[in-house]
């Protein structure tokens, strides 16, 4: 039996961007099947006593952090513009708009295509993703319905979103990108070929 | 012109055992030169404000950490036993004496045999590093001459560990194992491959 993987993702998180762009390819490669979940990392942090990203925090890791992904992105074929640190754009995004609506796109057949049009938004075009006009944008690039926002942020689907986000932390994860196959947990985008690989033993 | 790569290494550190055991044969493949340097992540921790590794800071990361560490020494081929949390041998080691001999052994003929058994005997067969006596076995059986501790331990070598220290800070380093090309930095044993290539460039 082939185990299906789960999938998390935050949208504001660079390393996600390297996997919801890789991720596709791979599992098909594989047959294996992978189930997409997108959360919010901001109570993680604040478990660990955060209020941003550990990459604000802790302004090495930060500084490795844009050019290890960038080093990456480049590796992987994928277009990754670094903002310029006197970027006005804020980092992290704020990305709870953006998960809400890839909520609602999972469950049609345009999710997958909007969480990688926002990405590359986001990191290789520089724009503000969290911006509904730019979102409704995405969302109907990707093949939505118009009153997209509406249906986002209706209270069973924010509810919906903190659900996912409470099962995230249930299951122990504290970073993004994080695989679940069975009891195992994977960290990193470094981790999605290793996750997948497990999905057939 | 090939580039020589710096490897950083920390002795008490579980993915710095994975790279010591593994960057000989990946170096020797590509003809790429490997410059050994041990340092102490203490300096770097206290700097982000943790007393003690990440890992013990933050449970749900040291957690998944383990089973990491454990499922890519299988993937490589490498004995690894993770301590039993009732386990106690302290995590993380003390290892300042450790990095201290290396130093002096890797002047010598016997460094990284040293370093290599150094971590086999802490993270495969459960020895304690900072005993005086395992580190003088360990030494020996890599081919030091006797002496080795108060050669270890004279002003000048503890002065030099203190400078080595003190030179990763400077080149930004924040964890280990890693590795320096040039001006490239690259974090974790997922990068040692990555360094390796770099060097090629």
């Amino acid at each position: 039996m082939i185990l299906p993987v789960t999938f998390w993702f935050e949208f504001a998180s660079t390393y996600s961007y390297l996997s919801v762009m890789r991720i596709d390819a791979e599992a098909e490669k594989r047959g294996v099947q992978v189930i997409w979940k997108p959360f919010l990392l901001g109570p993680m942090f604040k478990a660990h006593g955060w209020n941003t990203s550990p990459f604000v925090v802790y302004p090495k890791k930060g500084r490795n952090m844009w050019r290890d992904v960038e080093r990456r992105a480049e590796k992987y074929g994928l277009a990754f513009n670094r903002p310029d640190p006197s970027d006005p754009r804020d980092f992290p995004a704020h990305s709870v708009l953006a998960a809400r609506i890839a909520l609602v796109g999972l469950d049609e057949s345009w999710g997958k295509q909007f969480c990688r049009n926002v990405y590359v938004a986001q990191f290789a075009n520089g724009e503000d993703v969290s911006d509904p006009v730019t979102l409704t944008r995405l969302a109907k690039s990707a093949g939505a319905e118009g009153g997209i926002i509406a249906r986002a942020t209706t209270p069973d689907n924010k509810f919906r979103l903190r659900t996912q986000t409470e099962d995230a932390f249930a299951a122990n994860i504290y970073g993004a990108p994080s695989f679940t196959v069975g009891e195992e947990l994977f960290w990193g985008d470094d981790r999605l070929e290793d996750a997948l690989d497990w999905a057939l033993r």
